[in-house]
């Protein structure tokens, strides 16, 4: 990896989960002198969910995930890191079927148990042969820490990125572990990166997919680094069900709003962590929006702002443009009025009913600027929907990082 | 102006408009030494026609275009650069009013035949008492060529874009002029940035308006620099009718086609000059899209294509990375399929059916993205809609012009 991100935080401690074993090794996907195979071994009784990318042009990865999902059960997740195998046809499609076929011949079980993603240059078929070595050498190789996994599949990332949280279900603490690779190419429209999510919570596959889903629209689906939405996106949620709680089922069930506070608090988590990987991030931007026509409309107002580059070069420079947020709202195509438009830097109102407010103090708002962590509050003045969203400035570094990846 | 864009191109030779006066003056809206008001008379009886932004918080200067389109009529044209009096509320449409007001007691004419437009700063309201007397200084100054007005309207632009194209009607060779501004907030979605055409030819206000809202949408509705859409963009055509010939009121009229097509020309030049004034343009990119569900569908495609900040990174980058193209056709949300979508740089074929193509020469491809205008074309594979979208490559130069752009 790359000199880390000025905005990287370290790797948290993270719990074993029982029933969750992680493995990595080298299969030499591109010529680097590190881990790019992960792979995690479940026991059986596992559930899964998961949710994927909209992008049309998705990738074999992606297809099977989705075949699989419906039967609810894992006991196997395999990551590639180095090649997305994304368009690459029946070749990408064939290395996706050795793949699944050798693993679950390995533990005896279902090929629709196994789950497999890939994260890379898009149009390069995987290599068949250097999957299998490095399948075989996973198998073989001692079991691994979260953060080993963390680091073993990232492509651009600048740190590994893990979260973490506990829930009392049932009378007993559970753990949630995630980890999550993403840098660029990062637009998760109602979709997500390359992330997972190990609990040894007891959870039955379709109430775990209800949960995911309902993370997911207010975590990965409020962030953006550069309007970009992959190929490959993929979040996954594991439950090994060993922590021995009476197992999960519905909101009706004893510590069911517990656990989804968890797993919304690593998810929203996880999601932080990929903008404070963004490429060239300096600076990490909440954006708030309020008195939208509806929550959709709050989280489309601030996609605009968040996906905006004059929004985004002028928190670089540290330069309070507030006009260039007027503008973002406006081309939204959302319910908005110019006249009932507020916006503020950090805590200072800067413009409020369509209009600058006179001689507001610039100093606190050029504090704020300056700092790492950037807050800009928008109130449309015109319903009750809200929405947050993050995202990061636009630097000299993403167009250093993304005009010369692939050569 | 800073130093030229690299794809600058000369201004062209540009013939008077019998019945259009053109004027400039300094207005010092920003501390600048040079001319920031434009002031064009027409005589009685010119027509007038416009296309305006879309974006909800759009300027006090668009809502008045708006308001006196209707009419059809125009007697004059103010332009103020440094100043967009965009989201000045009261105060901003205030100094509209004094404007209008002046020229109109001036010209002894109807406020509705006066045309006024800003560009600039955004939130600060146009100080009234400079645009008074930069007026009254255009009234007394001698005209100008159009090179002039051209250089006077401009802001962040690097050089003066003007258009020209002649057609016969009825007889006669009438002239069409077209002079623009625009770099930076270009992302036209069904509208413009700022933009005037003149024509000595007798048009009809009505179908003047049928055949520049038809032009605008292959021509400023199919560029974009980066996918922000400016409060204040409006294009205005003006014809004088000094050419003498039989008025053209529709298609029956003998050279109405004729007309249309030079209007068509004029514009696409313009919105072509505004790509190469694009911030930080280092390459021309022209995107035909091809094989689309339907025309409006493969705009949106080509758009998507062309406001993907990997696509316009690897381009900067001379690089073949026609991946990030895929990626960009996926979540544009239109009708594709992976497995049918074929891709070329230049006339070398990279990807077809889906697949990349085994062993094609990377040699030409490299010379291609070595040059100044490049060209990516996508077939879609699924039916007969086509569409041609412009853009320039996102470079560090697009960075250093906005992180420090108001300050």
């Amino acid at each position: 990896m790359s000199s880390s991100s000025p905005l990287a935080v370290p790797f948290p401690n993270m719990p074993d989960i029982a029933g969750a074993m992680p493995r990595v090794a080298r299969a030499g996907y591109k010529e680097w002198g590190r881990c790019d195979l992960s792979y995690i071994a479940f026991d059986a009784g596992t559930t899964v969910a998961g949710v994927t990318t909209r992008n049309i042009c998705c990738s074999a990865e992606v297809e099977l995930c989705r075949a699989h999902l419906p039967h609810g059960r894992a006991r196997a997740l395999v990551v590639n890191a180095g090649n997305s195998n994304a368009f690459t046809g029946q070749r990408g499609k064939h290395a996706v079927d050795v793949i699944t076929a050798q693993v679950a011949e390995h533990l005896n079980c279902d090929v629709t148990d196994i789950f497999v993603s890939s994260t890379g240059v898009i149009g390069v078929p995987l290599p068949v042969d250097k999957a299998q070595a490095g399948l075989r050498a996973a198998f073989d190789a001692a079991p691994c820490g979260w953060v080993d996994v963390a680091n073993g599949i990232g492509t651009t990332d600048t740190f590994a990125k893990g979260a973490t949280a506990t829930a009392v279900v049932d009378g007993r603490k559970v753990q949630i572990v995630g980890i999550i690779k993403g840098s660029g190419m990062i637009a998760p429209d109602m979709a997500t990166m390359l992330g997972y999510i190990f609990t040894n919570a007891d959870v039955e596959a379709p109430f775990l997919q209800q949960l995911l889903s309902t993370a997911n629209q207010e975590s990965f689906s409020c962030i953006t680094v550069d309007s970009d939405t992959s190929t490959s996106d993929t979040v996954l949620a594991f439950a090994t069900g060993k922590a021995g709680n009476a197992r999960l089922t519905s909101f009706v069930d004893a510590g069911a709003y517990a656990f989804a506070a968890a797993l919304n608090d690593v998810c929203r988590q996880l999601a932080h962590l990929v903008v404070r990987d963004g490429e060239g991030a300096q600076k990490f931007i909440e954006i708030d929006v309020s008195g939208a026509a509806s929550d959709e409309s709050a989280r489309r107002i601030g996609l605009a702002i968040a996906n905006s580059p004059l929004v985004k070069t002028a928190i670089a420079g540290e330069d309070a443009n507030w006009g260039r947020v007027v503008m973002a709202v406006g081309k939204a195509g959302e319910p908005a009025n110019r006249d009932t438009l507020s916006i503020r830097f950090g805590s200072t109102i800067v413009a409020r009913n369509g209009l600058a407010v006179a001689d507001y103090d610039e100093a606190p708002v050029a504090r704020h600027l300056q700092q790492q962590e950037i807050e800009i509050g928008v109130d449309l003045g015109l319903g009750a929907g809200r929405a947050t969203v993050w995202t990061c400035d636009l630097t000299h570094g993403y167009i250093s990082i993304n005009a010369d990846y692939r050569s």
